[in-house]
């Protein structure tokens, strides 16, 4: 019941995301060996952690190549029959285990529909790696607790690498290099997330803001709160939220938002201001000294995204320690999920 | 407090969805006139019931055109400066005042960076069809009451429309006909959805599932139950459930799963059989009449997205009613959401 599967694992980013800087530049020229010229689009193929880091490189890719990114549906190409033309399509398919069927059948099936099919997997022998053009590993070595650490944040900097591949508009992609360094100070500075598992442990509900860049932190906290803690928790853009949600906030729901800085910065300040006259428990995790669950100042936005999301890993260990929980071992869940 | 506002114009639907099938053949030339050639891609672009409107959209549209589907981040578009290049795409914005800020200023951005944009609005004067090339309407009179509904049942007719437009792969496109009369089926039905709200109003918490083309509904009708009865519900696709938040699922979060038979209709038997060894409260909506929100039979899957849309309204109705409050003006919420 201490998690310390899940803590190991944890521990280990800052080693595996040096790994990843240290190999970006070779990665970077591999990438750009097959990428489709012209490039028509981007789609990002992925469930459940592997999803929130799609998330993330669907943003970071259409900004740094300045054509349009998305994700894919897989239950389009698993269920539905209708035939599609992808040519000119760069697919992005991303699992820990390469062996969740639904990813790889949809990449097989785009790829036979004309895509270039790059997959990141910790598992670069896997069947996912077998239907791919090219397989970039996460090199994290094996994960053995159920809710994955490492691997998502190193799915998160190889999708960052990846997107500097494809051009130059990501304002800090090539900043990679500071966030093994800022990941290992929040690692060895665990007295905030402790503090706000204990302050929330009887919470049922809980939500998780964000907005641009730091949206895919927002998913990937909420998830591990659910799976490790069993709390419900969503997460959610800070637009979508007052698109109604909104009814739901007050006193009985803590929400903690995330935000890296600038050009998000003033959506933050605005939501928090708005929440405090709904009564909410708020918390935050950004870059200021002052916040909850604060980050080390002086890197590029979308390089917090990252940082956060082991921020939100603590907090989800945490609250499940709290509640008594083991985190290592959830309940109700292993660690391949075979959805088809 | 008896949210007759909404009530009215819920009974409103069978009338503006007959006009959308009546006109639907002039639509259909009309986007056909404008759509791309080559086509590279499709984006939508939506907030709140639009946003699961676009959901609709997205899987339909890549189903009957055979070319890739998404949705747009607006973020990307109003607080990133990166210049994007749509040319060859078609985008689809949809609101229903026309006047949501960042929708507008996201469809204007696209079209100056090359994309053929149409929007669907129910103010066809309105600031979202100056930036169009092709604006339609939905044509569903004033919408007064806080949570919107047939302007939302009436986008996601428009978009089946539209998707047919683009293609012939989405079986069922051309049924379109069939959906007032079940609408209107389902509207003289009220004691189902009623007989639920009284069982699940003392819930806080509530999951929604789906799969495929409905999972457009099981967002929307979390949403509609977020803002009508202040519960904090969840839309979900029945596979990411299954990678990771399973583990929240239990006596106390009742799951309500929604699936309109083929293709689908086996993941929902596995979801509903897992979930009764949980110990979950379930209901189903499904064209089977033993469902718990049961839907007339013999209609093309996708168009169940439209009739359970209204099951979902009902049940966020009632649930409104039950806990107390009133479903036509929900606290907090204002009819257009100004987010920029």
């Amino acid at each position: 019941m201490t998690g310390e599967l899940m803590r190991r694992e944890m521990d280990e980013q800052p080693e595996v995301l040096q790994r990843i800087v240290d190999s970006a530049a070779e990665v970077r020229d591999r990438v750009r060996a097959v990428v489709p010229e012209p490039l028509d689009g981007i789609a990002f193929v992925g469930r459940g952690s592997s999803d929130n880091a799609a998330m993330l490189g669907r943003y970071a890719s259409e900004l740094a190549a300045h054509r349009p990114a998305g994700l894919a549906a897989p239950s389009l190409h698993t269920r539905y029959s209708s035939p599609v033309d992808y040519r000119g399509y760069l697919v992005i398919g991303l699992s820990q285990s390469g062996a969740t069927p639904e990813v790889v059948a949809t990449c097989d099936r785009l790829r036979a529909s004309g895509a270039v099919v790059v997959v990141i997997t910790n598992d670069d022998t896997s069947a996912l790696a077998a239907v791919s053009d090219l397989a970039l590993s996460t090199d994290a070595g094996a994960e053995l607790a159920v809710p994955a650490t490492k691997t998502v944040t190193a799915e998160m900097a190889l999708v960052l690498v990846l997107a500097g591949a494809l051009g130059d508009g990501l304002a800090g992609a090539t900043e990679l290099a500071a966030v093994p360094g800022a990941v290992g100070a929040v690692l060895s500075d665990e007295g905030p997330p402790a503090a706000l598992a204990r302050a929330w442990a009887g919470y049922e509900r809980l939500l998780v803001t964000a907005r641009g860049l730091a949206y895919a932190a927002a998913l990937e906290t909420a998830l591990k709160v659910k799976e490790a803690a069993r709390i419900f928790a969503e997460g959610m853009s800070i637009a979508d939220l007052m698109h109604g949600p909104i009814a739901t906030v007050g006193a009985g729901l803590p929400v903690l938002n995330i935000d890296g800085g600038d050009p998000i910065a003033s959506d933050a300040r605005q939501l928090v201001e708005h929440l405090r006259t709904l009564g909410a428990p708020i918390a935050t995790c950004t870059p200021h000294p002052d916040s909850t669950l604060p980050m080390p100042g002086g890197l590029a936005e979308v390089m917090y995204t990252i940082v956060a999301t082991v921020r939100g890993q603590q907090l989800a260990r945490h609250l499940s320690l709290a509640r008594g929980l083991d985190p290592d071992h959830p309940s109700g869940l292993t660690k391949v999920t075979p959805t088809d």
